[in-house]
């Protein structure tokens, strides 16, 4: 390699490592352009999307021309002239929205998704959309593969978002979350993920499949970056993180009640969190949730399952040829869930979250796996959202922390998580806690 | 007026006081065109929008063209060739969709909502978009007048969906309801109207301000052809409704916990409806709801306003000037709405829902006021929810059926208000109830 052309390395690897909010600042006080700053994620991205399938839809060169206008104007926001990549279930003005379904080729909304407008009035660069799986709900797989090795899936389904901030093709992305679809993916790819309380985000212009679950999401290669989104979003206390004093933590390690799903990564995973966090000062005790709570699970899946008869019907009614099997049993009530078993679910759900903050009386926030164990094989799957679901039918916030690291050398995250609308509470003791758990 | 002025005229009213499951069994053995149906409402339009002024969008030859091409096609469902509204909140490709804001106008989607699509898929013809309280959640009121007496108000938010229907503009049309967006314009404008089972119509496409209250509802001029649209999106047992013997029938008359609400008007209509269905046989219980069910109102209250701090962020921040104050106070918390009585809120409609089917162990139904009386004055706005938005947070399905009538000549309607998941069963109930009522 020509020394102009590895100097021109170092310069694009500096630039892609640096975090959104310090780049952001960068960019604010005049001593990086969004200009640079883009065509070091985009020479990124040319050199490892054959390996890694991270987007849907990409445009270099309109990801540029918004660079550049980005440059010309007053920072706006401390998003301006950053860029950020949105997963394909989100509509978007300047790309289409597939789904990664047959049904919506070529399909191009006229207006943002409310978390997209937001995103592009703060001045963020729209590099493009991130693959996914279909509707985000089942059906089929996309081609992303994980970055630390290619023999792997990135996890689903905001497989795109999580592969390309893995990647560093993009410091943030937007994805969504029904079960486990941010936290899952973004434990097998070694990101960050926030998965913030429901209801804190719009889901105007999102596909909803399950209005009592449905999530925006975003992935970030560090706490910063999630708090930069939380609040732009306004989640209420993101943009002043409150004070965390280390030894006065008191962190509730979780097993939850399906740890039989635990492989030796995960088991391992949690172990070594322990004495990690333990050797830092943190005041660390085994947590137990009541026991109704391992009724979620079962709950979770009869409402999503339940839900989607709803959801796809329109697809199934119009393009049952192109609508994928999954969706076709669900539409047709394959699995039989009747108005009875649909609505215990619902209220299954609604009576453990109305006791969730209990669990919290002595205890800071919940440190729990994120995922099974390391990625799974790409022709297995999107993996198994099992240690995802409890949450997300609690409503509660949480933030995948990436660090440890599993026997195949893959990834292996381990999730924050907080009683509802603590989002700036978890992402306060994320911060404090991701560099003793990043530790190796 | 000649004499073919005026059998032209009876023609026109005999086709639009035809109900749409009547014209639909006629379009499809061939003794009624799309064409000359959709003629005799686009007649009645052109005579009536001035005084009404039910649609924020309409175009006669785009229906026209519809009904010439619904024609020459095969009928694909009981719902081809059959003219519908659409309220101005729910995404359409071929028109609009303003929302009655500002900052919306001449906005037009790309794509169908799916409730949308389904209709169309099914052969309907799109006849316009009807006016709405700005977003469905506030703001500004539409222009719509109560077609029984233009000093008076339709009621909101679906204003000109249920005043379309009620004024033979239309058959059908399709709006939304929060808190009680589908029943009480139904019931100041004297037509029927369906609020199904929360999260049994996909809601993709359609504005969504509170996803835990938000749902597609529909108006008709009978009880089939509530039945029509329910069958239409596949709500369990709609398309064959139960048998319903009526002198076995169990009937609670629930006055509800805001019963001090209710002026005259609805006192009364609850009392002859007594009297009416005791004389046809039906078994009449008064019924209280346990006590914790007064929490219900206050609690809605707070999800849709501090839901609203989220759902209208984007346009606060993109458009803060064409934004209604209304919702900028909604943004700005100016209720100061706390994460603690946000869960609280939803806390409380979560435990009631569990405990709501109780109340049918020795009933069939509840018969419960529709609105607090008449419809208001037109100056005084869209009207109080107060009785509606009870049944919005238990998820019930909800039907309006109209029939009786105030001091001052207007409407005044009762709710049959199942369990979750009854819809088909109150639909039936409706059905052999309704004549009872409408006597006069």
């Amino acid at each position: 390699m020509a020394a102009a052309s590895r100097e021109s390395s170092n310069t694009v690897l500096g630039l892609i490592q640096t975090p959104a909010n310090v780049a952001a600042a960068m960019i604010a006080d005049g001593t990086l352009t969004s200009e640079s700053l883009v065509s070091a994620y985009l020479e990124r991205i040319t050199q490892r999307e054959d390996a890694v399938f991270a987007f849907a839809h990409f445009d270099p060169e309109y990801a540029l021309t918004q660079a550049r206008a980005r440059d010309k104007a007053v920072p706006l926001s401390p998003l301006h002239g950053i860029p950020i990549a949105i997963k394909d279930t989100i509509d978007t003005e300047d790309f289409p929205t597939e789904f990664n379904s047959p049904i919506y080729a070529g399909s191009k909304p006229t207006r943002d998704a409310a978390c997209v407008a937001m995103v592009r009035q703060a001045g963020a660069v729209v590099l493009g959309k991130t693959r996914t799986v279909e509707f985000a709900a089942g059906g089929q797989n996309p081609a992303t593969r994980n970055p630390h090795n290619p023999v792997h899936g990135p996890g689903g389904s905001s497989n795109g978002s999580a592969a390309s901030v893995a990647d560093f093709m993009t410091p943030l992305a937007l994805g969504t979350q029904t079960g486990g679809s941010m936290i899952r993916p973004a434990s097998f790819c070694g990101v960050f993920a926030m998965k913030p309380t429901w209801g804190s985000v719009s889901i105007n212009g999102v596909r909803v499949n399950c209005p009592g679950l449905d999530s925006v999401g975003w992935n970030g290669r560090d706490v910063g970056d999630l708090a930069l989104m939380a609040s732009l979003y306004e989640i209420p206390g993101a943009s002043d993180l409150p004070p965390i004093d280390l030894p006065n933590l008191r962190i509730g390690l979780c097993r939850s009640p399906v740890w039989q799903c635990a492989d030796s990564a995960t088991q391992n995973a949690l172990d070594e969190a322990r004495s990690r966090l333990q050797s830092v000062g943190v005041e660390i005790t085994s947590v137990d949730l009541p026991e109704e709570f391992s009724a979620i699970p079962k709950a979770v899946a009869t409402m999503m399952r339940g839900d989607a008869r709803v959801a796809f019907l329109p697809e199934y009614r119009m393009s049952t040829d192109e609508l994928h099997t999954d969706f076709k049993a669900d539409v047709e009530n394959r699995r039989h869930i009747g108005p009875e078993m649909l609505s215990e679910a619902y209220d299954t759900a609604a009576a453990c979250r109305a006791k969730f903050s209990d669990v919290f009386q002595d205890l800071d926030a919940l440190l729990t796996p994120s995922a099974p164990g390391e990625a799974v094989l790409f022709e297995e799957g999107h993996g198994d959202p099992v240690f995802n679901v409890i949450w997300s039918a609690l409503h509660a916030p949480v933030i995948n922390i990436p660090g440890m690291v599993g026997p195949t050398g893959l990834p292996v995250g381990l999730s924050l998580v907080g009683p509802r609308y603590s989002d700036a509470r978890i992402l306060a003791i994320s911060k404090v806690l991701s560099p003793a758990l990043e530790a190796t």
